[in-house]
């Protein structure tokens, strides 16, 4: 008997015991892994904040209080309890059920997407609204991990709830010691000193179950050995680093204790001021193979096997594999080379670099902007940084990488991971702005490598250079096999070359593959072209513009956004330099892409080897025959 | 007998008394209205941290200890004392001393420019970078206000410095509870619950005076006293927001106080761990106007009288004062329109509306990215923010115009004030990029006003979008005389009409009133013009279009970057459209530019009337005879 198929509002939730809301519990785990491991999804994340979310669900009333998740990968159990499970078989899948919370889906979902740390700032400005329209009955909860805490904005927001005690806020800080890694830096060794104490909830959580299990109402006894304990705890631990900006801090909290939990949120609820609810809890909690993993492989997860975790697609290397070696190997040579990366050491690839080198690798935290000032200062004292970001992180950080990188000309490099289309996260993980955002940047250079032997020599080639920034993107994926130049000239690699000089193909890293590939189906329909990799997009290779100046028509190829990246660069570079030649721009329309695979987004925007050929097919008829 | 003058580098400081030193003080204090207030520049700062920087530049030996400014527009103090008294006759002039340390004027200097907040992050990058080379005897300081630790990246950069107390640094806050306006938040009331107790340190200071002037050796009794005080202090008010970070905390301190100063200096640089040494000054300290203006008009001046700090070229109406002004009127009329600064209240306008509208008004501190994500929350509780920010600010929150507010279509208003090239601040403060890095935001639209009328008519406009934000964008200093318009067609201002059908100008903002007196020019050379300004540059009008199809050249003109902008935007635009039209873009190069006025900086770019008038008339003798 099912007590899932029960819940179809949070309002069911609130007819059920503590014994049933813990079947429910166990029932919801067992349920996520079964549709996580045949879709793939954030497993970890959901699997520690089950309790979590039932108590949230069951203290306030959503949607007319407000539930806000920062991220929002955490959301799995709030649509579970809000009437989406049918949609689970499809989850992260195109047309299929987000990932994250979606105003569409449901209306008990506000923040659809958004970057780590962002969920206290809309808190806050909630919370502003609502004492505006002086409709002040309405609870607002806004749910962060303890990583989140680490990045910049929600410092920024946290001062600001601070400095109003009479706009109430419920911050629940869900902490598990670890957001993609383990949390780092001064904030986490303070919760860390907090956690220990939560010893006092569990022993106190013991003593009311002993006496409710021997039939003794222990409210009353309960509340006594609370305020005894409090006490105690403020002598010992005082929670001064929340309470010194004027947060009222409730807590540590056991995670996976309803009641507790209850108790905890039922006390910030009638809290007339903001306050901070910390709530430990344990990521993967009640999935062994999660569990038992150190490195947290389980935030994120492809199809996997249910009962023993492990993916059933290994992809092959990916880039970010190839990326870690291939940076481990130049550090072996180059004892000033050092890693950074903002809490993401395993998805950007560099688990193996921070083993090798421990003292020349940072884990900064969900910090882009001091991952990218801090490379500044590493510059300043004779390093050369690499930070290795995803595209879309990247955007938090471009005014450190004009002011701090570029303007002092330091040579520091940024590896652009997930650059392009990322496909299944949704809107908010695409990297389809860095190609348009970079080029605002006076001076920085960007690389866009095709296949590995590129990776490796224009990694080294960004490596060699001492003053300027220099990128180096890359997609999501499996790197997949090489693709050979018939020659270099100028820089531009020749991926095939035809004598008759009509039009000239260009594409711009991993899309150089795509176009060779279109090149072979033009030449089936009789169509030659010459297909060429720039290898470095900014600023344009000279010789670009000197074979475009040989071709009638140069059609260029980026899975960024269509206007204002390299193509666009390079049609008005042609056109600065009175060169005649038609320039079609093939990319990303503008617009935020919906999920779905890679595959799947790049065939709708036409950026096929099948829908390049047409393109370009097109183009001649019009282009030859004029 | 000037001091000053045998000061041409910081050993010279050391060999003075403190006697001497509180007469050297005096007279850099008068040195800096004298020149100040004939140049114009950062005065009230500067006056601020006249003792500061004495204490720092004795008690640390620069340039092998680094001292790092926050910010760096209170690097005056420490020019002078680094040998640059006689550049600042031309201080922020074209090719004169910068406003700002620079690594081209003296060895003391190293951070040149960068944003609030960001030089915790260099000193923890150069911490890591000594630590790396094991030369570990040069210390790092860096010289932070209150107002910027509001802004997250400092948080960032705290949260890692604390995460390793093996890498010591000092830190020194200086608190003088203001950065542009009075500093707000939780922090800023924590930092004036520990400057009460300063009242402490005043009385030793008295104390040990009193000692020292009746001949007794004061030292030991003196620190006997400090002891005593240490303790009672520690129970009064435990230093624990930073301590519990893991910081060493010493203060508060008189900045005024050099003996006091130079010993909480000394005691942090003798600690081996990160150290924050809380320093209290009071900005514009020993100059009268300054100490009696409440609103802080002496951050930044420029040319005043320098007995009563009145403007002496007072400039006509500010773009920022007419914004504030249309804004309120807009307010007056729709009670859902609410107002966001990050610490800039007067300087992008907003005092009055501020005073107006008290509930309406939110100063969020130095705090770019909640400014922005908060709007986001104030619009989803049915307000439509306007956050007013300068343009080179924006670069800051960029990741939530695209994920907070394009992402979920919210009706937010961006009031980009500085917007284009500044000048006098240095590359760090122009506003090149908006137009470029806006292009890459889905959704979002931009109005660029060229005078009073048109500014007040896109406000309007913009604050009538409620699915999508807006930009309306406009530069530094007046507005100047309206530029009527012959005819609207389409949304695009008809503002000069040639029947001719050659050449098609295209003004963005107020270069419309550039180009249309650039039109005059060519006008008299026999080439004539039609000048359009499209007032909303993003999505481009369709009859803007419409226009260009119509003329066999289009010079487009703008006080962006040349590169990505609106000129470019429209030659993809037609180029997609297949209409076949040459198009010119003018605007800035690549680059930062250097320090100098607008009116120099646009003339280099040759983005006057003339410039743009010998643009056309060489377009011309191509196109025409073509």
């Amino acid at each position: 008997m099912s007590l899932l198929e029960h819940v179809e509002e949070p309002a069911d939730l609130r007819t059920l015991s503590h014994a049933q809301l813990a079947d429910l519990a166990e029932e919801i785990r067992r349920f996520l892994v079964r549709h996580v491991s045949e879709t793939g999804g954030h497993l970890g994340p959901n699997l520690g904040v089950v309790e979590l979310t039932l108590a949230l669900h069951r203290c306030f009333d959503s949607p007319r209080d407000t539930l806000l998740w920062d991220v929002g990968h955490q959301a799995y159990v709030h649509k579970l309890v809000t009437g989406r499970a049918a949609g689970f078989a499809r989850l992260r899948h195109r047309g299929g059920l987000s990932g994250y919370p979606s105003r569409t889906e449901s209306v008990h979902d506000h923040i659809e997407h958004s970057h780590a740390s962002m969920a206290l700032s809309y808190a806050d400005g909630m919370a502003k609204a609502r004492q505006l329209s002086g409709d002040t009955e309405r609870h607002i909860v806004a749910i962060v991990g303890d990583g989140a805490l680490t990045g910049g904005a929600a410092w920024e927001a946290l001062n600001n709830i601070a400095a109003a005690p009479e706009r109430p806020l419920v911050i629940v800080v869900n902490d598990n010691g670890r957001s993609y890694a383990p949390t780092v830096g001064g904030l986490a060794r303070h919760l860390g000193a907090l956690r220990l104490h939560a010893g006092y909830e569990r022993l106190l959580g013991w003593g009311r179950q002993a006496l409710d299990s021997a039939g003794i109402p222990g409210q009353s006894v309960y509340r006594a050995l609370h305020a005894a304990k409090q006490g105690l705890k403020d002598v010992l631990a005082p929670q001064v680093l929340f309470e010194d900006l004027g947060l009222k801090y409730l807590g540590p909290v056991d995670g996976h204790d309803i009641p507790a939990l209850e108790e905890a949120l039922e006390r910030a609820k009638a809290y007339p001021a903001p306050v901070i609810v910390h709530c430990v809890t344990r990521k993967g909690r009640g999935y062994r193979p999660a569990e038992e993993d150190a490195t947290d492989h389980f935030h994120g997860v492809g199809v996997i096997d249910p009962v023993t975790g492990n993916p059933l697609r290994p992809g092959g290397l990916s880039w970010s594999a190839a990326f870690g070696g291939e940076l481990i190997s130049v550090a072996s040579e180059r004892r000033d080379v050092v890693a950074i990366t903002a809490a993401m050491p395993g998805s950007v690839g560099l688990t193996d670099f921070a083993e090798r080198y421990p003292s020349r690798f940072f884990d900064v935290g969900i910090a882009e902007q001091h991952a990218v000032a801090s490379a500044a200062g590493l510059a300043m004292g004779g390093l050369h940084p690499v930070v290795a970001l995803y595209g879309t992180f990247l955007n938090r950080a471009l005014d450190q990488v004009l002011m701090d990188l570029a303007l002092h000309r330091l040579g520091v490099t940024l590896a652009i991971d997930r650059a392009g289309v990322t496909g299944d996260d949704g809107p908010s993980h695409n990297g389809l702005w860095d190609l348009v955002l970079l080029q605002a940047v006076p001076g920085l250079r960007i690389a866009a490598p095709r296949d590995l032997p590129t990776l490796a020599e224009e990694l080294g080639e960004a490596l060699e250079v001492s003053d300027a920034p220099t990128a180096v993107r890359f997609p999501r994926g499996a790197v997949g096999q090489a693709v050979p130049s018939l020659r270099r000239t100028g820089g531009v690699d020749v991926l095939r070359e035809s004598l008759g000089g009509g039009i000239l193909l260009v594409g711009v890293g991993v899309m150089a593959r795509t176009a060779l590939e279109a090149a072979d189906r033009c030449a089936r329909q009789g169509v030659e072209t010459t297909v060429v990799d720039p290898r470095w997009v900014k600023p344009l290779p000279p010789e670009l513009l000197r074979l475009a100046a040989r071709h009638s028509v140069v059609v260029t190829v980026e899975d960024g956004l269509r206007t204002g990246g390299v193509g666009t660069a390079l049609m008005q570079a042609l056109r600065e330099a009175g060169i005649d030649v038609d320039v079609r721009v093939l990319g990303m329309a503008e617009g935020f892409p919906e999920q779905g695979t890679r595959a799947e987004l790049l065939t709708e925007a036409g950026l096929t080897a099948q829908g390049i050929a047409e393109a370009v097919i097109s183009v001649a008829g019009v282009a030859l025959t004029a």
